[in-house]
Order: C-alpha cells, then sequence, then structure tokens
C-alpha cells in the first residue's frame, strides 16, 4: 500500500516550517537516504495573512483558507498525512475553518492537530505532571487555545498579560524579535524567554509548552532545572512518523 | 507578474535539502513571515536512487527520471525556479537527462546548475584565484563534473585515490558517515574532512569548494586559515534568489 507523502504547511514563519521537516528526519530510524520518509514542505509566507493579527482582530482575511488550498494542492501531488507548522493556526477560528474547507472539498488528507498531539505526548510521558504552562503567540494567550489539552486531563497555566505582552515582543518585534532574525537570537529574545518560563514555574507550571515554533529556536534544552520543556514541533513530527510509518518512530 | 515558487528538489540526502531551503530563508532581507520568498522543498529520498552508485556502475537506474518527474510535479503546482540539493546530481550523466526529459513535456522550469553558479560566483567574488580544490563523493570525483567550471576560467585541483576513498566514507559510511547521523557530526567524520581540506591546500588549492551537500553540515567556516571555503548550497541558495526576487538578496 502506498502511504503517500508527509505534508507540512510552513512558512508561518518559515524557520518554524523547516525546524518542523529537520525534526522529522531527526526522529526517523534510517541509515541512509533513501530510508528516510518522504516529505514535501510547501512554504509560501507571502500568500497566508498573519495567524495572530487574523485573531486579534487586526487582519480581516482567515488564513485558513490559504492553509486549506495548500492541503488541497499538496494532497494533488500525493500527500496523505499532514501538520501546520504554526501553533496558532489552531486556533478554533481558524483550524475549524480549514477542517471545514478539506471538508467541502472531499479532502481525504489527514491533519495532525498540533496542540492536541501535545496533549497526549504529556500525558504519556509525564503522567504524573498535570499543570502545563504555555508559552506563545497573544493570539494563542487570548485565545486559550491550548485549554484543548484538558481532554488529556491537564490543566494550562498562563503568563500574566503583561509578561505575555513581553513575550509577544520577542517573537514579533521588528529589530530583535525571532521573526525577523531569520533564527539568529538576540540577547533581549533570549532573557524574555527565560524569564517567561520562570514566571510560569512560579505559578505552579509542572511542564512547560513551547506552544510556538518560533520559540525551540531559542530554547532548545529539554529540561530547566527539573522541569520538562515540550517543543511542539519536535511533538508534531514525531506524531507525523507514528502516523506514517510507526516502525521508523526513534524511541523517546 | 507572478513571479512562481521556488522549488527544491531534495531528499539527496534529506539535510542537504533542508540547508538549501535555510540558506535560502538566511540569504532573503525580510523583516517578516509574509516577506520570505515562497519556496517548496520536495524530499522523497525513498525514490530516488542514490547518484554515486548510479555513477558508479552499481546501480542500474538513472536517478535522473524520477528527479524529472519530481521537477515537473513542481511546475504543476507553480515552480519556475528550481535547483537540486545534491552535487552529484550534476554529473553530465544524470543531469543532461534530467535537462532532456524536461524538454520532452514542454517544461519551462527554470533549472539552476549548481556547479556552474559556484563557478560563476568564485570569478566575482575571488578574482585573483584560479586553482579551486574540490571536496565531493567518489561520484563527484571520477566524473570530474567540477572541470565545467574551466567555463569561468578556474582550475580544478582534486585529492589523491586514496584520500578520496576516505573522504567518501566520511560522507557514507553507515556508522560514522554524515549520511546515516542526520547532521550530528562524528569526531571521525570531523577530522577526515578537516584533513582532506588540508590535502588539497598542499596541492596548491586557493579556494576549496564542498563539493557535497552534505559537507557543510560538518564545515560551516567561510575560512581555512585565509583560504576561502565555499559552500555550494549557500551559492545556489542566493542564485535562486537572484532568478527569483533579486532585491532581495542579502549583500555578500
Amino acid at each position: 500500500m502506498n502511504k503517500g507523502i508527509i505534508g507540512i504547511v510552513g512558512g508561518m514563519g518559515p524557520d518554524a516550517g523547516i525546524a518542523l521537516s529537520k525534526n522529522i528526519i531527526s526522529q526517523t530510524i534510517a541509515k541512509k537516504d533513501q530510508e528516510h520518509l518522504p516529505q514535501i514542505l510547501y512554504s509560501v509566507p507571502e500568500s497566508i495573512p498573519d495567524r495572530t493579527e487574523y485573531i486579534m482582530g487586526n487582519e480581516k482575511t482567515n488564513p485558513a483558507y490559504r492553509i486549506a488550498q495548500i492541503l488541497i494542492e499538496m494532497e494533488s501531488i500525493g500527500v496523505r498525512y499532514a501538520a501546520l507548522a504554526c501553533n496558532s493556526a489552531h486556533a478554533p477560528q481558524i483550524f475549524d475553518v480549514i477542517m471545514s474547507e478539506l471538508n467541502d472539498n472531499y479532502s481525504r488528507i489527514k491533519l495532525l492537530h498540533m496542540i492536541r498531539e501535545t496533549g497526549i505526548f504529556i500525558k504519556n510521558q509525564f503522567p504524573g505532571k498535570k499543570k502545563v504552562g504555555i508559552l506563545g503567540t497573544t493570539g494563542t494567550f487570548h485565545t486559550r487555545q491550548y485549554d484543548i489539552i484538558n481532554e488529556s486531563g491537564l490543566d494550562t497555566v498562563y503568563l500574566s498579560e503583561a509578561d505575555q505582552r513581553s513575550l509577544h515582543s520577542a517573537i514579533y518585534h521588528p529589530s530583535f524579535g525571532i521573526k525577523s532574525n531569520a533564527g539568529k537570537i538576540t540577547e533581549e529574545t533570549g532573557t524574555i524567554v527565560n524569564n517567561s518560563i520562570i514566571s510560569l514555574i512560579d505559578r505552579g507550571a509542572q511542564v512547560i509548552v513551547l506552544g510556538c515554533t518560533e520559540l525551540p529556536l531559542v530554547f532548545s534544552d529539554p529540561l530547566y532545572n527539573d522541569v520538562p520543556v515540550i517543543d511542539t514541533s519536535l511533538v508534531t513530527a514525531r506524531a507525523l512518523i507514528k502516523a506514517h510509518t510507526p516502525e521508523k518512530l526513534k524511541p523517546w
């Protein structure tokens, strides 16, 4: 049976798409080129409106329509399992519209849900830990989109409004933000992300989720002191491999 | 005018495809996601026969046919400028067949030639330097495929047969080779690549070309002592940006 190709909707931002693509490779058991899984990274950032701006009401066009189009185009060339390399794109007002567009177009693509997968992952890997601290864009913050992990019996912990504003600037600021620096990390950004993790632990978080695919570019350790720090891109890569060819998934 | 999408044939190996994709991002002038260029990375390694094995006569199927198919599929979803993230795929017995397949299918895709672009780049950036040392797979070595840079008035310098065997193992060895370690660099590999650079300089090379897209994963400095070390993936990324939207190319 042809298992088809793994598709990544990238470009949100471009580095996050590449990180997901790279995570698929690093989590696959393979001893030569030909043993790696087939994947397509589709990164057309100029045509996808900003997710956070849409959630916040500053952008009129729902990015869902373009994202769904990309998924349908990828399906036409063989993609069967897909993911979006962007946490904010999983806000219900975007993700639900993508799903309904796919449905209207009779798409049979299996689109994973990054945030649901993160909940399942935490539940399985850290069964004793219930309080999950969420770092992400202001879009992710205001929509409380991570509350969906309640399904896995987990509680979410967020930053204060002020700390959230500061974290958002670390991602989006035109001079020192991650998105403006093509993956190069400025000192400001590093400090803000670090302080945000500390704030969440102070608020009781037992696990930290880097709930924006740009954040692992800044903080790449799997632990902060003893607190697990979850890279949602890595979790999604593993879920994609498991969906496509489970026997090729590296042990955790 | 719609400039179309930049397409990368990746998977040869998978990390090299990602490196080229990442180089396009890092060489583009952009202050937010939406200012980055559209690109598709098409990485289906399981379906592309090994290029070096084909050149050496150990593999019957010419990888050119599958590569051309991928280019044609990418063209069908909007790709107009493309490159192959693999030096060995530019050996004439592969590249010429790709070009003739594209032609037979009335393709209008503009496929850049990584090695020609490298010659042009060296000529423009280092006008005083004529002797170019070539590091690459044994496929690249035996076909002398870099001799095409003679077009730019450059002379090539290669390793001895024995040193070449050693370098090839650094790329392909099933336990310590780059391709088996998903971009993680082993000590053996680092030492071999370093020694190979020294050997070429001893043989008179004034510039070193990392003529296999896996090598910059091991050696990422732009200089070895005072000798420029050229990452062909970076050169190709810049050529793609220049072809697509020249005003977005970062200064060198």
